[in-house]
């Protein structure tokens, strides 16, 4: 009898589909006793995690070994929950969305398969993470940098596919994709973009093939699982400068905001700039314990004086130039002339061509991030809620307002950064909380569900999900009745007739068929 | 008795689907006489056009409008062959890859829905034209740029769809796209990206949305009616910089590709940059009997001549640089050290803000182009075939080598120009002929076929296709037995099960079913 039992599959079923997947990727590969499974819960979750508990966890080496296990569970109609490398941390882990689940761990296929300088690309398996990549790249000293999220455990391809981010000039990780392989919900293996040629040459070096093209229908959805991408590196650059920006006023968003984004959409700043709370800051170089002891937020004398100690504004940006050093050099004095009148003197440091590594602008690999978890003690966690807002300083100030407002009234320490991208701006409102602490909990859940409101009601929408909220998210997408959604269904009934992959992941294939293969009503 | 009937449909019904079309549109604005649908024929066409001919014409001017056209397409089977301005020129114009296919062609909704200048984006019904919206922006005196094709009497959407490209830093078109609407073949309307949302703020800001993003599943296919998109604009920068580069030897496309391709990676030059053959120059100034009149290819002598006499090189490229001041003055020098050597001293013209427009660099619409169809005189015509290479100026260099003696074998004057994207080179063939000889349609045809096998032996894939040869570049894409074409039509199936939008786009629902509603084996 196993523990837990994968939605609406039969204990003898199971047992059944257990024994085919262990002859298919051999017994080691399938794990299902509850140590295993406990490993492989997020370890961040909003309580103990077991709401979303997985079944068992296949681990699945080659492509044709992962076509074997997604036509095993097309027979047993077994859901398969496929992970990179598990770590979309403060969106689930490694977590199903629906209880039961078998996780689909593709970590064991982690060959860098490609590397071409000349052309700056790269073609990866799923499991490669952002530290192999690294390495590989430092030990062939090869002149391409990565761009890296701010927590980088997890794999280059999988953050890529959730629509994560870094802040280098190919920080739209999204974008950086160019070409994958997938298996579809039936088994069968398809190439997209110019791979969809037999002996292709060109398969990293365009996107879009000849006819629609899919690497975005693959991404924050359930209807493949992609064994290959294309990601597109950058040139090592002859120079890079590097300045950080602290404002002092909170107001200062509105102003500082419009001049950034101007310089964002004009690629003076190529890389998308984070533009961050005190909390942020303060939250990877200490704990709220070495400022505060009190209830409630953090009072405002108090975040005053832990900005001062810590060289903090009430609003904090970094800001990389890349390029040749003509062109660095006359970026910085046109950000000097900017702000300056402003906030004094900017002390600038350069970097050149051999000169010792910098980690913010080069892309390397940092857990850094993560630190934040640890503000409140105990074990710590952390809820991303992140809505897309156009580029509008006044705007972006007023919701800024508004939000700080609603997290001291709920007594949340605000944390907030909005990362300003090519056409918008990713208001990122980070929960941190105390896993051991209940109240801790249930104030984030109130929290998230107040935010997902406010911004739907100033029509904000998320640009990503956690896996306790991914339906109530995709119901804010609202228009037509929920037209996307119905496209997204009537997509994924005719990829994936059985919904083995990922049900609901986006809010997608929510309603899983019946085993008789009738869908619900 | 229509003169032509569509696919599959029965005089009887076809009367009735006029008839409702008529009902539903108004009358005026649905064309089935001879002398409208001649007027439809592509203007380029090889032979006389017929086989592609149309059966009618319906010309919505709403969506509403459309979703009721659609609907009437389901009731009575009648494919549909949706057009922004029909100016596809060189792909077939506003011709239906079917015979027979009915054109909605969709030139009556050329609303510009919004300009937002702070964002630099628009919102645009897909029969805005290119002059529309350039009219538009200089009457309102909008510091926004667009990005034109070479030839620019087609639609800004319908353009984009169809991945055509520009020559400014927002030339790849298909990736200025953010956030359509859709009127899918069911009659349904959706929204994508951030328009999912009632009330959406970033529609405009961000493309990929919620989930899995559609938008590039709109373009070269058949799976909807796109009646709105969004399309991002450049801010008007400071300063642009533009030099000529005429390389002398043919033998010079290694080298400069390489370092053209270099710079582009780099975003030092941030456009698509062509690389031009003589006759690609010339024939936009001249016809090819100022030069020569004998029969065969252009003798290596008259070329030589004429590319003298027209201050041309071998291979000829226009660069722009964008930006402030100091950073287009770092490139100009950057350029300079880099092609000087080999080339003597470059003329550089500056442009700043203020002065008069500069033509080629600000994305000023134009259809001098098009002069080119003349070089053989009479009724002129062009074929593009393009497939897509890697980055590599020797592979480059060996390709254009081997077509160019295939054009002089077959008796064409060799026009080919390498486009260097963000990481692969798209290598246009152009084919011109005159309509009026059928030996050089022939030979227009023969050279087409060739192309398309040479190219697919060496593994390089078409980004587009021509209306009559759709299928044949889709054979080509044939990984896992033709995987992609199975995943198309699979989705075409799911969401257009009549198979009435566009059936054989880019080899999508070719086989259409049968009026009884069963595909056939």
């Amino acid at each position: 009898m196993a523990a837990l039992l994968p939605n609406g599959v039969s204990d003898a079923a199971f047992t059944q589909a257990l024994t085919a997947l262990r002859s298919a990727v051999g017994s080691q590969w399938v794990l299902d006793s509850a140590e295993d499974r406990q490993s492989y819960i997020d370890p961040y979750a909003l309580g103990d995690g077991t709401d979303h508990d997985t079944s068992a966890i296949v681990a699945p080496a080659t492509v044709e070994e992962v076509q074997a296990v997604v036509r095993i569970a097309n027979q047993f109609r077994v859901p398969l929950w496929p992970v990179g490398r598990g770590k979309n941390l403060g969106y689930g882990a490694a977590s199903p969305a629906q209880k039961g689940d078998v996780i689909l761990d593709l970590s064991r296929m982690n060959r860098i398969l490609d590397v071409n300088v000349n052309q700056a690309s790269c073609l990866l398996e799923p499991g490669v993470g952002y530290f192999d990549l690294f390495r590989h790249l430092k030990e062939k000293k090869l002149p391409l940098w990565m761009s890296v999220p701010g927590n980088s455990w997890g794999s280059v391809v999988g953050n890529a596919l959730d629509r994560g981010i870094g802040y280098t000039p190919f920080g739209d990780h999204c974008e950086q994709i160019c070409g994958m392989e997938v298996v579809l919900p039936d088994g069968s293996l398809v190439r997209t973009g110019m791979g969809a040629m037999e002996g292709s040459a060109s398969w990293q070096s365009y996107k879009y093939g000849y006819g629609p093209s899919w690497d975005q229908m693959f991404m924050q959805s359930n209807l493949g699982v992609v064994t290959k991408a294309g990601v597109w590196l950058q040139p090592e650059p002859e120079m890079t400068a590097k300045v950080e920006l602290a404002f002092p006023n909170f107001d200062d968003a509105g102003w500082a905001i419009d001049i950034l984004c101007d310089l964002r959409r004009r690629d003076v700043i190529q890389h998308n700039i984070v533009f961050g709370s005190p909390v942020r800051a303060a939250s990877t170089m200490s704990q709220r314990a070495d400022w505060y002891d009190g209830k409630g937020a953090l009072p405002h004398s108090v975040s005053e004086e832990m900005m001062k100690k810590l060289g903090l504004g009430w609003w904090n940006a970094k800001i990389n130039l890349y390029g040749h050093e003509g062109t660095v050099k006359a970026q910085v004095e046109l950000i000097r002339k900017l702000f300056e009148p402003k906030l004094g003197e900017l002390k600038f440091e350069l970097w050149r061509q051999g000169d010792p590594e910098d980690l913010s602008a080069q892309g390397v690999p940092t857990t850094m991030g993560l630190q934040c978890v640890n503000w409140y003690g105990g074990r710590g966690g952390h809820l991303s809620f992140a809505p897309v807002l156009p580029q509008d300083g006044k705007l972006a100030l007023e919701y800024a307002r508004k939000i700080k407002a609603y997290y001291e009234e709920v007594g949340q320490d605000y944390y907030a950064s909005f990362t300003i991208g090519r056409r918008h701006i990713n208001n990122v409102s980070l929960i941190l909380y105390n896993r051991d602490e209940p109240e801790a909990v249930a104030r984030a859940d109130k929290l998230y569900r107040h935010l997902l409101g406010e911004a739907a009601r100033q029509g904000f929408g998320e640009y990503r999900g956690h896996i306790s909220y991914m339906d109530d998210v995709a119901e804010t997408f609202n228009f037509g009745g929920g037209a996307l959604r119905r496209l997204n269904d009537t997509v994924k009934a005719a990829l994936d007739p059985n919904n083995i992959i990922a049900p609901g992941r986006n809010g997608i294939g929510t309603r899983r068929p019946a085993p008789n293969g009738k869908a619900p009503a």
